[in-house]
């Protein structure tokens, strides 16, 4: 069977370069962060910038993302089968709960948020749909690895990063967190990204049982957690139902 | 200079088709539908999956869209000059106007939601970031024909949907609404798309003066028009108001 055909391997590369950063680059620092020549990058660019897939700036001449990928990206949430079971009971979790909620699934070894309802009430809040976060500082990340030991071992390859005083870094604490989370039957995360806010979340069953995503509340630590850092018992129950009720039309039990 | 790279027109061509209809298609009927040998196909789509571009359903083999785009799309929003000017006065129009806010740039040959404030109230929305709306069925499309004459004859290549009973879709009428449009500096659309519901909106210009996309409200043509269909005067200064803000912060008049 032949292999992958290289120029689409590195228009991807490209593409994911330039979702990284500030998101404008020139050839010259495209080229070289790939390794590629500039004539090899310049025409890779060229058929991007042809199909919409990246822009380049009248001014400056660097590139950036198209605005194709956007219609692409919520095409793809259209036929995204977890978000499309999930969307009645994350709606609903979140009026019953008083607090945001997210769907995650894995990418690029990082939680890939394909759901955000925000939180029921006036205040400001900027949609997550779409962004990236961090595998061990969320409760949503924490599920993931728990039930996924590919997705561990590739985290282990890396240095996680420290975003608060409480992020679990340490690979035992990790560990021991991961097992409790198996136990449980749900994961927790108190300040570990971001100081004072929380996360309460439960795995999401697939066909024959496998986790396929997350499913969670965030909030102020106040609300979500008591002074021992432990979940409140009624939130909990909400996340583990909405969990529940996302995998049973999943058909987690065929 | 060499021409753009085949495979990755054909890749590009591929996802483009997996973005329209059900979203899920098997091998055989994307080859036939881009006029492909099978063979050819199937290793440009295992190379897409590779990257995360498509994803394969594992009962069914069909290939859909994949999750990698969804983090490309939400990529280039934050790099959109247009979106990230105008968020603050898209907030502030829906606020004033307690009406839904869009905000639409062209792309290929239709208008592309880069931005959407939900209608202030407590009712069920949903987002139409990343949709694609017809030109000459809603008010923000109608910015977009009237003031790029490349895009007008594109649509004349094509049959507009009519929607409709009211849907511009003869030639005269379209021009002449569009006319007008230049005339006035903004346009309406009332129940060319959706019984009932109208819209109106206004340009946004760039650099040098060139409209670069299109901000309006949309709501109840009740709320929005009067029974003449002439739009709400306070609602159209508010519209024209934000339109001249974004351009003026894009730089329109240096």
């Amino acid at each position: 069977m032949p292999g992958p055909i290289q120029s689409i391997e590195r228009a991807a590369a490209i593409l994911r370069l330039l979702a990284r950063g500030s998101g404008r680059l020139g050839v010259g620092e495209i080229a070289e962060s790939l390794e590629l020549a500039k004539g090899t990058a310049h025409g890779i660019l060229r058929t991007l910038q042809g199909v919409g897939f990246v822009e380049q700036d009248h001014d400056t001449g660097k590139y950036q993302l198209g605005a194709a990928l956007l219609h692409l990206g919520t095409s793809y949430l259209d036929v995204n089968e977890l978000r499309s079971r999930a969307i009645n009971w994350a709606d609903a979790l979140a009026a019953r709960s008083g607090e945001a909620v997210r769907i995650g699934a894995p990418l690029e070894g990082r939680v890939l948020v394909v759901h955000h309802v925000f939180r029921p009430d006036d205040s400001l809040q900027t949609l997550d749909v779409g962004t990236l976060l961090p595998l061990h500082a969320t409760a949503l990340g924490k599920i993931l690895l728990a039930y996924d030991a590919d997705l561990l071992s590739s985290l282990r390859r890396t240095e996680p990063e420290t975003y608060t005083r409480r992020t679990l870094v340490s690979p035992v604490l990790l560990k021991r967190a991961l097992a409790k989370v198996r136990e449980a039957g749900w994961a927790c995360e108190n300040g570990e990204m971001v100081p004072g806010e929380a996360g309460i979340a439960a795995p999401i069953r697939g066909h024959g049982g496998i986790v396929v995503g997350a499913i969670g509340v965030t909030g102020p630590a106040e609300r979500l957690c008591d002074s021992g850092g432990e979940p409140d018992p009624r939130l909990l129950n909400q996340v583990r139902d909405a969990a529940r009720a996302v995998s049973r039309d999943l058909g987690a039990s065929r």
